[in-house]
Formats: structure tokens, sequence, C-alpha cells
């Protein structure tokens, strides 16, 4: 499993960093795995946007050691939605809220090894409020297992068919198209999107025919910016092997009219 | 005090994250006391916000172990305020200046148990700069903490009561009444006070006349987000033990124009 | 060199806290070398501002221990600019792209001792995409580094030389006048230049005329904000020894039009 001696705990929220949350959560887990370290995946997810959180915390999972990743964009905080700890194939723990953030990421992970209900009190704080189980349940529950706490003892084993799945619209892929999401804009405008470059590859140098809700258009496949003009749009594998649209020295998003939860699809163009 | 193992220090200010400041004193603590962790509470107060940075690290410092605390929201930099290191009664030390930003959290630890100035120079850099005092005097003041030297040598001590009192108008409770101020509004746009809960309980299932600059409105008493309808204003207890109104999936602050600074009062309606 | 025990990576990029990459490169050091300690100087460097990012690290270096220090803001990701490894005369070595970036860090450093191109494969991951090099080959060879792998063993050597210069107009100083650029406005709108108060120092008391693209003033030389009213603009020393046009609570940039990239010049006025 996850080295003993330094620990890696990977850390997403839609918390922002402006009123403290984050701080709070890594406290508490220092002052429970105190060797651990702690690696912020991103606190600024737009609030409440699981989609968006799940994909970022997919594309990181695959270059960290294996690790505890806990994350939190949780709108259904102190109802019954379940508090989850999932084993993946790989060997790490994802801690969250069964409401899908976690499952792209445990894909990416080799899949779903394992699930459980973060139940044992052991694992959490003394007292859990009702509207902050960042701090009070899912912090506490990835330091004790960096801490070197069994996996086993969480609490019980549910049924991982029965989780809450992806938090998108399932991808599909043909020989002739790939149909997938609109999931976030990044700083730089790109159009990320929930389609996996191995399923359905690119090649420079051809066309693609990307429709999207606001406008289909024929663009260059390229490898990277450089290789194109200030403003010209192009699809790309991204390095996180998914889908991308962008625009060298621009923003993708403004220039095509593109948002976050469009359908988008891409054809090869002969 | 605390641990000398791996000793923990936490750091706000309103420097904002673009520019280097907040690196460049966490290179200073590095210099000076490798072994110690350093965690983020906040360093988006808004800039020479002294309440808002005063209620982030109240809410933040009884989920820490014992620390050192270091505070930076100081528009008087430069000038005659002094330098502050106050011993709080659970052991911890906060470091920041003295204009009352230290003085909530303090008073969460158990009050101020001693005060002194950071006036000895082998606490601070040979160089001090009239602008950056948390670069030149309060990192490491608080790293060479951290790495083992004693509080007592710090500076001399001063009377704790006339320290620059708390940076906002003081709470008043009555059994029929609690009146406050409106502290900040968060990334949700919840509406933060500086009334403590375990001062003046809220009771779920209830009504509370609510009163502020903007309006009186009458707010159902909640438990957490999940249990009113979207778009419904409530009061509730916050995780920090604040009394808090905020609108489930939406914005308070905005819906009901509420605005920080605002006089803030709370009544129970039979 | 850098201490072996705890050696310090400092890390600045234009990537942004929001989609991940940061948190990525991070867990790669992680993985790489666990024992290291990153500290973060800015991720929100404006987008392929190659000067505000060269400013902020110039700034920050004196600050720290010797470090290994990562920088990377890089429009020209896979092309063919080359990757780098810079040796300063203090023993740090900086580690980006060669567009400039790394340069005014190097001379506050003491010059650039030794050149070399980051070519070794063992250096970096072993699949490196066209977008990314801060995950693929910035951040692994950092953390090689500081994992204690020789520098010499990083790739060949190159003519420091030929480098690409510091990405911003050559400051200009003569007994008259100090002729530079104004590099960005920080969060408080100070106006920071790339002009050097150890070559053309200030004297508190004294007037300046400060002309830029936007108006040309004469200003009070101030050592810091509190020596003078509200609203007043003034030129002082920053802290980090570069020439600054600020106002004491204030956006001096807004009150005087001033943006980054406009030429300045400043002289003494009897």
């Amino acid at each position: 499993m996850y080295s003993s001696a330094r620990p890696l705990i990977t850390f997403l929220t839609d918390f922002g960093l402006a009123w403290g949350p984050v701080g709070i959560c890594k406290s508490v887990i220092h002052g429970i795995a105190p060797h651990a370290r702690v690696v912020d995946l991103s606190h600024e997810v737009p609030p409440f946007n699981i989609a968006a959180g799940a994909w970022v915390l997919a594309s990181a999972v695959e270059y960290t050691p294996v690790a505890v990743h806990v994350a939190v964009v949780d709108p259904g905080v102190g109802t019954e939605r379940a508090p989850l700890a999932l084993r993946a194939a790989r060997g790490d723990v994802l801690i969250g809220p069964d409401n899908g953030l976690l499952i792209p990421a445990a894909e990416r992970l080799g899949g779903v090894s394992e699930a459980r209900l973060i139940e044992n009190r052991a694992f959490v704080l003394a007292s859990v409020s009702h509207t902050f189980h960042g701090r009070d349940i899912f912090s506490p529950a990835a330091a004790h297992l960096a801490a070197g706490a069994s996996y086993e003892d969480i609490g019980p084993a549910v049924d991982a068919g029965a989780l809450v799945p992806a938090p998108w619209r399932a991808p599909r892929y043909s020989e002739a198209a790939a149909e997938g999401e609109v999931v976030l804009l990044d700083q730089f405008g790109n159009v990320r999107t929930n389609l996996e470059s191995s399923r359905w590859p690119l090649t420079p140098g051809r066309t693609a025919r990307v429709r999207t809700e606001a406008a289909t258009v024929e663009l260059p496949v390229a490898r990277t910016f450089g290789e194109l003009p200030a403003g010209q749009p192009f699809a790309y594998e991204d390095s996180s092997r998914y889908l991308c649209i962008a625009v060298n020295l621009g923003s993708a998003g403004a220039q095509l009219g593109i948002r976050p939860g469009h359908a988008i699809s891409l054809q090869r163009v002969e």
C-alpha cells in the first residue's frame, strides 16, 4: 500500500482559499498524522460542481504515488448521502461523499476493488457537525489511514455497483464518433471533456469535426499549441489523456462559445 | 507546549497568492525551522480587513494541535504599532501586530495568559524593512519558537489588558436577543457573524427574527442546508460555533442584502 | 549545496490553482523526493506573463536557503525552446524554460555560474507529453536534484551568454535618472518596477519626478505607507529592493493610470 514513512494525502474541495476551511482540515490531519504530506489538487472547484471536481481528481491520480485521496464537493452535506472510503485496484484509498465525485478517479486507478462506509467513530472527530464533514469526517478518516489504521476497520463494506455513478453523461465511442460532455474551461480557456483519448485517439495532422450546442466546426488536430498560429483553434489529446479543444494563445471557450455542461461530439473528417 | 518533533505553524495574511510574499515568508521559516510544518489558514483575507482575519483565525485555532499561529493583516506596518507574541492558556503562541487581530483567537484558546513584544534581535532577520514585517519579524519569530527558542526570550512582557481589543463591536447577549456584527460573507454567500452560539444557542425547528441594516426578516432555524428547499434562507449554528445566516444552494448575502460591517441582531420568535 | 536532510524546492507557475496542475507536479515531486519541502512562490502569475514571473522569482530567491527553484511560465511549451538547469553562484539551481524567466533571479543569486540543458532521460518522466513539461520535465528534474542527483548529470553544458535574456527592457541608470519598466501591479495596486534600488537609491524626504506613458507626476519619497496620509501617492524602495510607486491605503496603479508594460523613469527633483 502507501509508504508508511511519508504517506501522501491529496486534497480537493470547493471550499475556496479565503475563509479558512482548507487550513482547518489540514490542521486536523496534522494532529492525527504529523508525518503525512498533504498535496492540494484544487480548492477552487466551482461551488457544488461535482463534475469539475471529478475531472480534476481523475486527471491527477495517475501521477501520484499510491496515496489517500480526499475529495469534498458535497452539496448534500448533513443529509443521508453516505461518506465513502473506496479502495482502488492500484492500492489507493479515495475518501469523500457518495455523489459520483470519486468514481472517475477510481476508474483510472484500475476500478473500485472495495467500497466501505466511514462509520467507525475512531476514524472521525469526537463531535461531528452538520455542515463541515470535510473537517469532522473526511479529513480525520484520511489521516487515520495515512497514520497506519486498517482500511478494513473504517466501516462496513457496501456493494460497489450501488454507488452513485460518475457525475456526467456517460461517454459513447464508435468508429465514427466520440460523444461526451464539456466538463470545464480551464484558466487558459481550454475546453476540457470527459472523452478518453485512449478510447478514441486523435491523429495529429488530420481534421476533426467538433459539434457542441454552440456550433459545429472543423478543426485541425495537433500535438501542441506552438504548432499553430496564434488564435487558431485545434483539437488535441491533453496531458491528462482527455480530448480537448484549445486556441494557441487564446481562449477556445470564449472564441467558440463552448460552455461547461455542453454535449460535445468529435468526428473524423476524411 | 507544541510538539518539538514536528511543530505546527499556522499562517494567515491578506497578502494574496499572486505576487510571492507568502512563499517568501515560508522560505524564511524553512531556513530557520526546516522540520516545522506550515499550514495556510488564508492569504485571501480582504486587504487591511482586520475583522475578517480575526474571524478566520478564531474559527480555526480550536481544530489545530497546540501551535504557533502567525497572522499578518497590518495596515499599520512600519508605524509604531507593536509586534506581539501572545501566549494563550492552551499553550499556543500567537504572533502578529497589536491591532486586535489576534484577540478573538486567543479568547477561544482560553484567553491571553502572557503578552510580550517581539524585540529580541535574535528572533528577527538581520535587516528589517519598513514595509514587510511578515517576512522580517513575524515569520522568523514564529520559526524560532517552532525551532525551540524560549517564549520568554522573545521580548519584554506587556500588560495584556492594554492590548488593542477585538476588531469588531463587542457582542451583547441577553435572554431576548444577541447583538453583534456581520464579519464576512464566505465563498457561498453565507453571512458569518461574531455572535458565539455557545452564548446564545439556536433551537432547530424554531424561528428567529434577524435584523440588519438591510432588512428585518423571520427565518427558520435549521441544522444544515439539506433540511431546506433550495433558495430558502435560514439561521444556524455554523461549524465554527458562530451564528450564521445562509440560503440552501444560494447566497444569503446577495438575497438579503446583508454586507460585512452591518450590525446584526437575532431574537427568538415564540 | 542545499541541505540533503530537508532540501527546499520553490515553485512558481502561471497554472492557477483551480484545475489541478500544481498539485500534479507536487505529487510527482513527492514520488521522487518525499523528504523535500516544496514552497509555492506563486501559481497566479498572469498567463504567459514571463516578466511578471521573473520579477516574483527574483524578489524571493535572496530570502530562501540555497534551493532548487522551479519556474514554469512557458508559452513555448512543446516547441524548440530548451529546458534549462542553471547553477547560480550562491549554489542554487534554477529549472525552467529558456525564455528569460530565470535570468533576473540568477542575477540576484550572483549570476549564472553554469548552464545545462535538461536532456538526461533519468531526470524526467518516462513519457513526456507535448503540453505539460511542468509535470514531465521540470518538476521531476528538480526532484531528482533535491533527492541527491548530480547537477552535472542533468545534460550538456551550454553557453550562458547565449541564453534568452531577462524578459523586460534593460534598466538604464544615470546620475540624473533611472529608466526601466513597470512589471506588475500587486494586489494592493502598488506599481512594481524592474529598477534596482541598489543601483539608484531613493532618499526619504526628497521628491521624485515619475514619468510613465500615463502621466508625469512629482511624488514624495518615503520609507513606508504609514508616513503618508491616506490617498497620497509616493515613491519608495520596496521590500525586494526595487523602486516602487504606491498610495497609502489605495491603489497607485488605478489612481495614476499606470499599467504593466509601461516604460517608467524616475528623476530626482532638487
